[in-house]
C-alpha cells in the first residue's frame, strides 16, 4: 500500500454536510492501489451501538488518485470516523493519529464531525441546477433606444469593436430581443455590469446605485426582470466591489482633497498625491489599472454602501443574484456579510464569485454558492480546442474537479467556455465549427449550469477583449442558423433530461493518447451514455453497458446494444447521445 | 519522486498570510524524497519582474512526509505561485494543474494567495505567547467565604470528591490564594464555569447573567481580575454556549409548556414530553447528558442572549478571555459573531475553544485564537507517561502538528497535560515524579502556552472525573515542595528565555525505539538545546552544536562542546537544558 498518497482531512470536499442529515465522505488513496475502502463511522457518545463500516465508491481519478466516497445519516447528527483500507487481503485503518495494522480500539483518536449544525449546511438555490444561462454585454448586445446613445456613438456593427468604442447597446434592446432567448432556449441571463461608468465594459463603476443612462434606467431594468420573469428567465447582475472606478465620487474627492479627503480610508492609498508612477498607481488597484482603485472594503462606510447595493437592486427591480467580479481579491468577512444581505432579501439568490483558481475557501456555505468554472473551461479547451490533452488526461482534470468540491457546489458550477475575458469558442476552435459544438455538447452534458456567451449561438467569433465584445448580429441572413438549431437542441435535450443535470457522472472510456471519450449520467429518470469521437478519424466505440436497447436522443433512433455491447461507429469529431430504453 | 505524497492545498497551514505583508507558503512531500525545494512567487500582473525561486526550509517530518517552509513578502500584496522541486538533478515543477517537467510559461495556472487583505489575516493575542497558565475548578481551590457555601457542604478536603459533593470553593478563596500563584510564577488564570448552575462542575448552567451565589457575586469576580491585573495575571473564564442546564429559565418554561412555550426554539427538540427514552433524551444535549439541553445558537434570541453574556462580562468585570466549552458543536456562524463581539470589546481577549481533534476549521482567524490542545496532550502522554511510542514517533507527532497549522495559531496554542476532564499527571505517571517532570519539561520548553492544573505544582494525584477534582491542598506540610520548586524553576526558565516561548523548534536527536531526544529552540535571543533522556537506565547524549560554549540554565554550570559535539550523561528520566554562550 502506497501510505504516502492516502489524504483526507476534514471538512471542504472531504467530509461535509450535504443537507441537514446526510454527512459526504471522502478519501483519496492512489491509483488502482486499493481494491476496497470503507468508512468505519458512529457515534461517539454511543459508539459500541453506532459504530459500522460503510463501503466506498469510487467516484472518480485523475492520473494520481482514485477518490472515494460515501454518504451517512448520524442519528444524533455527530459523528466520529475512520477509514479502513484494503489491498487484497491486506488491511490498514486510518485514523486522525495515523496507519494502523489493527482497528481502533476506541473513537478517541478518529476524525470527527462534531454536529450537523443547520448554519453550517451548505444550501445552493435549486433553480441553478436547472439553469441555462446565457451572458450579455449589455453594450453590444441591441440597441434598443437610440435617445440615450452615448456622445459619438457608432452605427450598429459599423466597426470593430475596440478597447474604447460604443455602438449604444441597451436595456431596451434585450427587452427587444427576449424572443431571441426563448427560441434558443435558455432560462438565465448573467449581465455584465450595468451600473454608471466611464468605459464601454462598465467594470469602474461610477455610481453603484445608478444604471448607466446609456443603458436606460431602474425602471428600464425592472420592466426587463419583470419581463423576464414572465417568461421564466432570471437574471444575474454583475457586482464590482473590488474596486470603483476613477470618478467613483470618494475617489474624486481623495482625487481633490488628497490628505483631507474624509474619504481616505475607502481606498487603500500607498502615497499621495495618487498618481501613476513608472506604470504603478501610488494606490491599489485591479492590477495596475488606474482606472480602477481597490475598494476598502473594511471600511464600515464602505461595507454599507456596497451591502446596501447589493440589497437595493434585488428589492427595486427582483433581480435573482449577483456575479461578483475579482472576487478573490476582497476579504471573506465582506463576503459573508454580503451573503447574510442577499440571501435575507431573496433566499435562492445565486452569488457567483469570479474565481479563476481552486475556490475550495469561498465554497463552504458561508461566501458563495459557485463560482465562474474556468479549471473547467481549461479542461474542455485543452482536449476539445486546442488539442492538447488527450481523453484520458480530460478525464483526470473532471474527475480532479469533481472530488475536489462539495456535492452541492458542483450541481451548481457555472460552467463557461468564452466570456468578454477570453476570445470567443468559434475563434478558439480556428473556425472549425466540429470543434466547437463537441465542446458544447460537452458542456450541456455535463454537471454545473452551462452559459452560452451572447452571439456564440449564432457564430460569431472574435479574439481576445475587445474583439469578443463585437455587436451582436441581428441580420439573420448572417446568423449561422445550423449552430443555432444546434443550441437550441442541447438546451432542450437538457431540460427534458434531468439526468444531463443532476444525474451522477462516470466516465466510460477516456482513451489514452486518443479521443475516444465515453460517459453516463444517470439518475432514477434515466440512464443516458453519451460517446465521444474527438478525432479528425472516424472510428467505432464500443463500451460495455446492461441494457440492450437504447434510444438516439437527437435522431429519435434506436440503437442495439447486444451481449452488453454499445457500438457506434462515430465520423470525424462525431457524437451521439444514448438514452437506455427504446 | 513520489509526486503522489506531494501535497498543497491553497489557505489553512499551506498558505496564509503570518501578517498584514508576510505570505507563508508550506508544502509537503515523501519523508526524504526531495533534495531541495523551492517556491516560485510573483505578482501575475507583473510576473517577469518579480517571479523569483525563493528556497523553502524543512520545517519538521512525520514518519511519512517532509514538511516544507518559506516565506515572502509581495510588494503589491497579491502571490501567484508554485514550486520547484528537486530529487538530486531531476526537477519536477508543481502548479495547482499538476507536474511538470518544465517550468511554467506564464502564471495562469500556478497557486494563488489573491490578496491580503487585513480582514483575513489571523491575529492571536501577543499576551498568549508569554502566557503561563494556570486552571482552577472553583468549587475545589479554596473556601474564602463559609458564608456562601452550598448546604451540605463537607469540610474542607474531608472527604474524595464525587460527582454530586460540594466542599464550598468560591472566588474569595482564589482571592485569599493570589500569592500562591504569583510565588509559583502563572500570569493566567482559566476558570471552568463560575455562573450559576446546579451541579459541582457548573457546566449545566441555569444564568448565563450571574455568578452562582455559592462563589461570590460579579463584584467579588470584578475585585478578583482587578487584583489579579494588579499582579499581572490575566483571567480567562468558561462560556458553556453548546448547552445550558436543565434549570436554566427557558428550558424550564419548555419543560412546562412543551409545544405552547415560546421557548421551544431555543433548543432542538425531537419530539415532546420531553423524557429520557432508553438512555436517550428527546431533546438534543451534550452527549446524551440530559442535564444538558443542547442550545440552538442559530435562534437570534438565544444568539443575542449568549453574545450579550460574553460582552457583559468582559466590560463589567474586565476579564481577558474566552474558553469555550463543546466548541466544536455549536455552529461557525456563531463563533464568527462571538468573535466580532469579544474582539470590540476587547481586542486582546483571548478566544479558546475546546476541540479535541483536528482544528484548522476554526484557526484560521475568523473563529478561535486556539484550542485545548489535546493532540499534543496525547503526543507528550504517549512518550513520556504511557511510554507507547518512541522520542521518534514523538517528534513525528509534533512534527505533524507543527506543519499542521499557520504559525499564529502554533504560537498561542493552549498546551495541557490534564484537566478537569483527564486524570491527573502524577496519577497518569503512576506517582512517578520523574516522569511527571519530564512532560512539564517538555511542555515549558515547547511554543505554546503550558497551563498548570491547580494542585499539580504540589503533587495532587487524582484519577479521571470526579477523582482529579479534589480539595487543593492547603497544609502546606503536605505539598510537595520539590515538585512546587520544579515549577517554579519552568516558569522562571521559560520567562526569562524568549527562544522557549516563541523561539524557532527543531528536533536534533529523536532517537528510534528509544527514549533519547534532544532538541533546539533559537531566537535572536539566544540558542536554546534541550536533551533528554526519557529512558530507566543513564545515558549519555550527544548532538552536532556548532557552539564551544554553553551553560546550564538549571545549574548555572559552564558546559563545553569541543569538535562541535555537545555530549552530557544524564541519568534515568534525566534531561539539561543548556542555552550556548558562557
Amino acid at each position: 500500500m502506497f501510505l504516502e498518497a492516502v489524504y483526507h482531512r476534514p471538512r471542504k470536499n472531504w467530509s461535509y454536510a450535504y443537507d441537514g442529515k446526510t454527512i459526504h465522505l471522502r478519501i483519496r488513496t492512489k491509483k488502482d492501489d486499493m481494491t476496497e475502502v470503507f468508512a468505519l463511522a458512529g457515534d461517539k457518545y454511543l459508539w459500541d451501538d453506532t459504530m459500522e463500516y460503510i463501503p466506498m465508491e469510487k467516484l472518480s481519478s485523475d492520473e494520481l488518485f482514485d477518490y472515494w466516497a460515501c454518504e451517512t445519516q448520524p442519528p444524533y447528527r455527530r459523528l466520529k470516523y475512520g477509514f479502513l483500507l484494503q489491498q487484497g487481503r491486506e488491511k490498514r485503518w486510518m485514523t486522525e493519529y495515523g496507519f494502523y495494522t489493527e482497528p481502533p480500539a476506541n473513537p478517541d483518536r478518529l476524525f470527527e464531525y462534531p454536529f450537523i449544525n443547520p448554519e453550517n449546511v451548505f444550501h445552493t438555490p435549486d433553480w441553478v441546477k436547472d439553469a441555462v444561462f446565457y451572458q450579455i454585454f449589455p453594450e453590444r448586445f441591441a440597441n434598443g433606444d437610440p435617445s440615450n446613445d452615448p456622445q459619438g456613438a457608432l452605427p450598429w456593427g459599423s466597426a470593430p469593436p475596440e478597447r474604447d468604442n460604443f455602438f449604444g447597446g441597451d436595456l431596451q434592446g434585450v427587452i427587444d430581443h427576449l424572443d431571441h432567448l426563448s427560441e434558443l432556449g435558455v432560462n438565465a441571463i448573467y449581465f455584465t455590469p450595468l451600473f454608471t461608468a466611464t468605459t464601454n465594459h462598465k467594470y469602474d463603476t461610477e455610481d453603484y446605485m445608478m444604471i448607466d443612462p446609456q443603458f436606460g434606467d431602474k425602471d428600464t431594468l425592472k420592466k426587463l426582470v419583470d419581463l423576464c420573469h414572465e417568461r421564466g428567465i432570471r437574471v444575474l447582475l454583475d457586482a464590482v466591489f473590488n474596486h470603483s472606478g476613477r470618478t467613483f465620487a470618494p475617489f474624486v474627492d481623495v482625487q481633490k482633497n488628497g490628505e483631507n479627503s474624509r474619504y481616505k480610508d475607502w481606498f487603500y492609498i500607498r502615497s499621495l498625491p495618487l498618481e501613476v508612477v513608472d506604470g504603478i498607481p501610488t494606490y491599489d488597484t485591479f492590477a495596475f489599472e488606474p482606472l480602477m482603485p481597490k475598494l476598502n472594503t473594511e471600511n464600515p462606510e464602505v461595507r454599507e454602501y456596497l451591502l446596501k447595493s447589493a440589497e437595493y437592486w434585488i428589492k427595486e427591480t427582483g433581480i435573482d443574484g449577483w456575479r461578483l467580479d475579482v472576487a478573490n481579491e476582497v476579504g471573506h468577512q465582506f463576503w459573508r456579510d454580503f451573503r447574510k444581505v442577499v440571501k435575507n432579501a431573496k433566499p435562492d439568490a445565486y452569488i457567483l464569485g469570479e474565481v479563476w483558481h481552486e475556490s475550495s475557501i469561498w465554497l463552504e456555505g458561508d461566501q458563495f454558492d459557485a463560482v465562474m468554472n474556468y479549471p473547467f473551461t481549461n479542461a474542455v479547451l485543452d482536449f476539445f480546442i486546442n488539442r492538447s490533452v488527450d481523453a484520458e488526461k480530460f478525464s483526470f482534470m473532471l474527475g480532479k474537479q469533481l472530488a475536489g468540491y462539495p456535492r452541492q457546489a458542483s450541481e451548481v458550477a457555472f460552467n463557461l467556455l468564452d466570456s468578454h475575458d477570453t476570445a470567443r469558442l468559434l475563434t478558439l476552435a480556428g473556425g472549425d465549427k466540429r470543434l466547437m459544438k463537441l465542446a458544447a455538447m460537452f458542456q450541456f452534458t455535463y454537471s454545473g449550469a452551462p452559459c452560452i456567451y451572447y452571439g456564440d449561438e449564432i457564430g460569431m467569433d472574435g479574439g481576445h477583449d475587445p474583439g469578443c465584445r463585437a455587436c451582436m448580429e441581428w441580420d439573420t441572413a448572417k446568423q449561422d442558423k445550423d449552430l443555432f438549431t444546434f443550441y437550441q437542441t442541447l438546451i432542450q435535450l437538457r431540460k427534458d433530461h434531468s439526468a444531463l443535470r443532476t444525474g451522477s457522472f462516470h466516465f466510460l472510456t477516456a482513451e489514452n493518447n486518443g479521443g475516444k471519450l465515453a460517459y453516463r449520467r444517470e439518475d432514477e429518470q434515466g440512464s443516458i451514455v453519451i460517446l465521444v469521437n474527438n478525432d479528425k478519424m472516424g472510428q467505432t466505440l464500443s463500451v460495455h453497458v446492461d441494457e440492450a436497447k437504447w434510444t438516439n436522443l437527437w435522431t429519435g433512433e434506436a440503437v442495439e446494444a447486444p451481449k452488453g455491447r454499445l457500438s457506434v461507429k462515430l465520423p470525424a469529431y462525431g457524437f451521439v447521445i444514448l438514452k437506455a430504453g427504446e
